[in-house]
């Protein structure tokens, strides 16, 4: 019973593993989109959350089956619980790049943002792309290291997201009243990147320690 | 066994109508801080948000006890997954009224939107404050027939939503940078809150209904 369990959840973390990387891949090209602006990047994402949204289908399906037929208790029970959850929060991260992909689309061929925008998202991007290496390093590995600087960095994009609000009450915010918007929409999707990000980390801690069931830490602490 | 299975989730289903109930009171709660603005209101949301969390944390742990001590299968299997799954869905409503509550907080004594806006958001917040009174009639009554209308009429808000980028984008918005900034992460919020409505309302509907637990709905459809 305990080889069958360890060979299913063997499988289960290859998809997981898998929806890291696609995941990882959406956060990079949303990226790309957004500084390009760049049309067939954006696409790309919009086009690809689709899979992601699979393998958390498949992620659901096969841990439903797990607890059906083996029934695990205390660890392993753990995991799976937790897994069903890192699944979600890694969906979620999808359809946030999907949202950025979608503003890029819409404004394309003009930029959603303002030239004196630009510095600030390209160091928010910069940030996710670390994050999204570290996703897919922390997934690959169960590197709990890897994780823990993932909740400790979080501060930092907290710091970005908060200059994109200086910036458009500052004089120097030049956009239109559209920029605006999406300003305020886009910045709020990648701080919610990270915010997952760390939910994400915090679960692996979580799994690869072991800790009571009944602790398990909550999604996200301060955001929808 | 199966006597055992049903007390046990008669109980969890109690903490869920606790739930529905808090998270409703919350919902109207900060509809009534934004429209005053009335600096009580917010804090109460902000203060009560806590509860919120700890009913979250009880039915999840409620929920792992059960999987681990009863081991349930089939349709039993499903409706602890999908509670477990509802019960995130309820905390995210929580959250994303106390963020409405800290935006009123944070512009009080003024208000965060301009009163060009105040139709608007009086039009949205009556379609929350239904939504919010049809959760709790939903978890109540396991009522399917009510979790149909709040996912047939989630149109409407976002509808609403929409309209007020239009009313930002006109010649009668009058309002500052900062009542921009505010009015797209309010209605941002308000949207959220109402998909998260549907959320839960489909999978109320699925808990009801009986289908493969492989076919568990998508938490929600195009939004983080």
């Amino acid at each position: 019973m305990r080889k069958i369990f360890n060979e299913e959840m063997r499988q289960v973390a290859d998809d997981m593993e898998q929806m890291a990387g696609a995941v990882s891949r959406a956060i990079h090209t949303s990226g790309q989109a957004l500084l390009g602006p760049d049309l067939q990047a954006a696409q790309e994402v919009i086009d690809g959350d689709q899979a992601i949204d699979q393998l958390e289908a498949s992620v659901i399906d096969q841990c439903v089956q797990l607890l059906a037929k083996q029934s695990p208790v205390a660890t392993d029970l753990r995991v799976v619980v937790s897994t069903l959850r890192l699944a979600a929060t890694f969906e979620r991260m999808g359809d946030l790049s999907r949202h950025i992909a979608e503003a890029v689309r819409r404004s394309y061929p003009d930029s959603p943002l303002p030239p004196e925008a630009r510095d600030l998202f390209e160091r928010m991007q910069a940030f996710l792309n670390t994050l999204a290496d570290r996703l897919v390093d922390m997934m690959s590995e169960r590197n709990t290291k890897v994780a823990e600087q993932i909740i400790v960095d979080d501060d930092q994009l907290d710091q970005l997201h908060q200059q994109t609000f200086d910036l458009a009450l500052s004089d120097q915010w030049q956009g239109s009243k559209q920029q605006m918007i999406d300003l305020v929409l886009l910045a709020r999707f990648m701080e919610r990147i990270g915010d997952h990000g760390v939910s994400a980390a915090r679960r692996v801690v979580y799994i690869v320690s072991g800790f009571d069931p009944s602790k398990d830490p909550k999604d996200l602490e301060d955001i929808d």
